[in-house]
């Protein structure tokens, strides 16, 4: 089979061995012991991940002029807070999905104590890793705020509460809340995380946050488009989860064709939030489309 | 009954208290969306602990001059962290433990998943309540470094892997590991940021780690001593526990007067690297003399 790679999929491809890099560096060796936490670790997060979120960072430093090693220890800690919340989405007591990117769940990997572990590790080292390897201490700190109201109850963990409780009775206000904590707050953090390591007035990373969000809302109803038009050897998960336990979905309320047409909207929005910054935003319009557009 | 309280246990309510009065001003309200995840966090974080991991961060900055001001996030943050590792310790695939602390489990009180996502918004919350209340950046830089330092892989949670790994066929040697990696690490950091909250220098942040390490290490074995002989009113929680998951404790491996006598000496060595700071190290002595000498 002969893919073709679009210019923004391959500077993704670019920007996720960079990614790549800087994770094998800030995350403990598997050979140290526990080497059997530690491989539970680095096999979830080398488990074949497309880096949207630190992916997204760095393209918002980048289009704000600032310097890719200025936003990696932060790209990475996104990075790490969404490969755990994976690990324990996939739980027995959680989605119980044996399957994750085209391999074994963690905790059918491991077993369910070492993946609860290695999600609790990983959180601990994203914010061990901001501390650690972000030089100026404000910095830091304006960061390790954002990616800890996007990761906790406010953000990503609270939208998987209300995703997991509301299951079969939303309608679109409470669906959008929860695809806004759950999804779009990660996104929206990532892109303000970005824009603050290029050291931009609160203005400009407020306008990469609308960016971040609207392009996270827009992420999540695809990925339910394509949770129900999917093989499994396309998603590397087992497709028709959602449907199957009942999950409130953009596609299940309203139908694919009007879900194509929201997320195009929302798309449209994210745009409009970066077109001041002209030509510079080429990259992240770019991302947009990818998102926006992908089949897997 | 009549229950004497010494100085000491007057001084740890007084600062308990504190730290109460904290982490509710921290903690999302209860009322608050998810109010059912808000609730679990609570449940557990409001569930009789004794507060000495943020006791003794309190009572080090204060040794060294430092004001309470600066010190209580990281204190609650210390907690916040403890509370979490307790909830998932206690979860079916770990210790499977129903009760904590004389009442139901948070698994047990609310349900799985929400236990296992009110431990993870709560690491998040700890991280976050530093990254917010924190005045000066670099200290919220250092006090984050600390705690996740000793809260993941090289911490806290490796010794819990090691811990349920290792069970029956443990050494002394490696049996201090764990102790040292699965609690000592948390009680050195809880010392340690008191002492960095205080802007104390190098040198005595070294010997407060030092007495915190020391401690928490007699902490585990005293704790261990009480699961053999405490009953279940006593503990709050299943007496016998160790004993019957066959996990590899001091008393089951030297008998308890032997434990007695180790955790004695340990006492001694953390009194000893405090001892420069003469009057000042105190209310430091009473909380190890506290700690070493408790019965439940």
């Amino acid at each position: 089979m002969i893919v073709l790679h679009s210019p923004v999929e391959t500077r993704l491809a670019s920007l996720a061995r960079a990614v790549d890099r800087s994770l094998d560096r800030y995350l403990p060796p598997a050979t140290r012991p526990p080497a059997r936490l530690h491989e539970a670790m680095r096999y979830s997060v080398f488990g074949g991940g497309k880096r949207l979120r630190p992916g997204l960072a760095i393209l918002a430093c980048e289009a704000l002029g600032g310097a890719r090693a200025a936003v990696l220890p932060g790209a990475c800690a996104l990075e790490m807070i969404h490969t755990y919340s994976l690990i324990h989405d996939d739980l027995p007591s959680m989605d119980d999905d044996d399957f994750r990117r085209g391999r074994p769940s963690c905790h059918r990997a491991f077993d369910e104590a070492t993946a609860i572990l290695a999600g609790d590790a990983l959180q601990a080292e994203a914010f061990g890793t901001i501390a650690r390897h972000v030089r100026r201490p404000a910095l830091a700190a304006a960061l390790a705020a954002e990616l800890a109201e996007a990761a906790g109850a406010s953000g990503m963990v609270g939208g998987q509460v209300l995703d997991i409780a509301g299951s079969s009775k939303s309608d679109e206000a409470a669906l959008e809340r929860i695809h806004r904590m759950k999804t779009a707050a990660m996104f929206r953090a990532a892109a303000r995380m970005g824009a603050l390591s290029a050291g931009a007035p609160p203005a400009k990373v407020k306008s990469l946050g609308v960016f971040g969000e609207r392009l996270g809302l827009a992420f999540q109803i695809v990925d339910d488009i394509l949770d129900v038009s999917g093989t499994a050897g396309e998603l590397g998960k087992t497709p028709g989860k959602d449907t199957a336990q009942d999950k409130a979905t953009y596609p299940a309320l309203f139908g694919v064709e009007a879900s194509r047409r929201r997320a195009e909207l929302l798309k449209r929005e994210a745009l409009k939030a970066v077109s001041p910054l002209g030509r510079k935003a080429g990259a992240l319009v770019g991302l947009a489309e990818f998102i926006v557009g992908r089949t897997r």
